[in-house]
């Protein structure tokens, strides 16, 4: 029921992915019982893997996540992430509130790992294909150890949904030094740089090398990533903008932009965020498709939740989670103040400023 | 001497400031004494306001900032600073090493604020200007107080720099709410909200209000706003490539392109980032071009220079950074702990993730 559009966006998603998807690929239907098998009733084909599950209730998209938490039992996205919760579905997918999915996500599915809530993935397109970077919202106070789980799920989850054998991954920071950054930072490259966790570590990659493909994962906390995000997000809306100002401003430039409209409308695509990604951390696959999204998106996000439920990807982020405790008291020895002891001499470096 | 091309960009610059600027702005060339007079010596007009000072030695751009500070005695960059100091120069500007420009002037000029080292200022273009944006990599772990000391400093340089009255300001942050952020912005939220540092302060702005322009002045630690600023550049070149490729995708998309091939020009030149900023925070004014400038840049950065030098930026700073310990004190009331204290309903709404 959720989303910009609803059903009218949803159920053509559904009929898409039907013919896309296995046939071992079956769908619950959360929402208005009589709109949904209106809707569907259009569609013989889709009995047979369409259940729809009746909820009196919608949370708006307007509701605050606190009001949508306390007052949530038996809505549609409720009743969905419920059903994850029963074994029922193998992931739950809404295009509905994110705050809202995100709390409710967290109270009926519990965290898997010791995070405040579940971290907020997403996917950047880079010359060689996307980089999964997270966290970009969830969790504004990261210690080292939380840098490092967001470490260990955007691994695992990277290969789940790129098919990508050996994901590699990065820190961000303000330049690739060891002595550069806050001291969280440097921790969590101690920690992954020793090898405990098994992971393809490369250090620390800076704020360009995220849709430069440097590395496949880049991992920071939420308040940086939140930032990092939105004004990439907004330098590309600029930029689009510009464009277009600058192919009409002119006859020969108006020419040119028509002649190369296809190629422009290609760009565009390309530019455009991907529509889905889902809350890591928690004992069950939920994935937020944006509410603007397309019966066309919504498919895609469909096809995202199917590949992490049949991939290996809880499993693999448990058995890195049981390496963290042992990594953590090895590189606690040199004393938690101690800025990783040597090369003095670099300390302060541009652009962390001039050493003194 | 400094800069990817030394005198070859740095006199033409001078001799296009020389016929900009009004004849009271006069220039002191730091450098090799004889290559400088034989590049002047080809400009007769040019004798007459400028004047060479002969070092024997420069700073190499590769070279480790403290190690240019233990050994900068009598080379071209530290001269230039400590003309400043002395007073014979009312602002110094150097296309050489960033981190060696930066501890240099620390070390001659000293701090005037209480800033680990000078702030990094940059501008980034908006649909109506640009918009200033600090710090951008200096000082990486900022208290609440920093983040007002950035605030009125940055004000006061964009002030200088654009000639807006009373220029506006904004906090980074993932939201608009007040209980969003860590607790360094919010604290330095209540105390710009108060109102006892004289400034149009707008409160809390997001990453993509960078490029809207949403506000004159954006405020952040040097940790967000270095990778904030990269992912920015990043986002362009990545766009700027992908253009690229699709304007040569095809017969019709190429032709297109030659057809608004000036316009084009006319964007990349929009984007391209700014070429000069000041140091902030030092008893003095430094200017930085950036390493790869044209004559044509570092001319700009000149006249960057002579603004801030006949402007009341510094006066103005002062005047504000003497009402900062009141302003902090009256904030300090309700504990350094409390997160506002109100409005918990709120409290982690998204982006910040869902309520519990």
């Amino acid at each position: 029921m959720g989303g910009d559009h609803g059903p009218p966006v949803v159920i053509p998603a559904v009929l898409r992915a039907i013919s896309d998807l296995p046939a071992t690929v079956r769908f619950l239907l959360h929402g208005d019982g009589a709109v949904l098998a209106a809707d569907l009733a259009k569609h013989p084909g889709a009995a047979a893997r369409v259940e729809i599950r009746h909820a009196e209730r919608v949370i708006g998209m307007d509701e605050k996540p606190a009001q949508a938490m306390r007052r949530g039992k038996g809505t549609s996205m409720w009743n969905a992430v419920e059903a994850v919760r029963e074994g029922q579905a193998a992931a739950a997918l809404s295009a509905g509130n994110t705050g809202a999915l995100n709390g409710i996500s967290k109270l009926i599915l519990r965290m898997s790992v010791d995070l405040e809530r579940p971290a907020l993935v997403t996917s950047i397109p880079t010359p060689r294909g996307v980089t999964t970077f997270l966290d970009v919202g969830a969790n504004i106070d990261c210690d080292a150890e939380r840098l490092v789980e967001f470490a260990i799920m955007g691994e695992a989850y990277h290969r789940a949904a790129h098919g990508a054998p050996k994901p590699t991954v990065g820190l961000l920071n303000v330049g690739s030094e060891e002595m550069k950054g806050h001291e969280e930072v440097r921790e969590a490259h101690r920690v992954l740089r020793e090898g405990k966790i098994d992971l393809d570590y490369r250090g620390f990659v800076e704020g360009d090398d995220i849709t430069r493909g440097a590395v496949d994962v880049v991992v920071t906390d939420g308040f940086t990533g939140n930032v990092a995000l939105k004004a990439m997000e907004g330098a590309a809306r600029f930029i689009n903008a510009e464009l277009r100002n600058t192919l009409t401003s002119g006859l020969l430039a108006t020419l040119g932009a028509v002649l190369a409209r296809s190629a422009l409308l290609r760009f565009r695509e390309r530019m455009s965020p991907t529509p889905a990604a889902p809350f890591l951390g928690l004992n069950g696959i939920v994935v937020k498709c944006h509410g603007g999204a397309s019966d066309r998106d919504f498919a895609m996000a469909i096809r995202l939740a199917a590949d992490l439920a049949r991939s290996d990807f809880s499993a693999e982020i448990e058995r890195n989670m049981r390496r963290l405790p042992d990594a953590l008291a090895e590189t606690a020895a040199p004393g938690p103040a101690d800025p990783a002891g040597s090369n003095g001499a670099e300390h302060g470096a541009a652009p962390q400023g001039a050493g003194e």
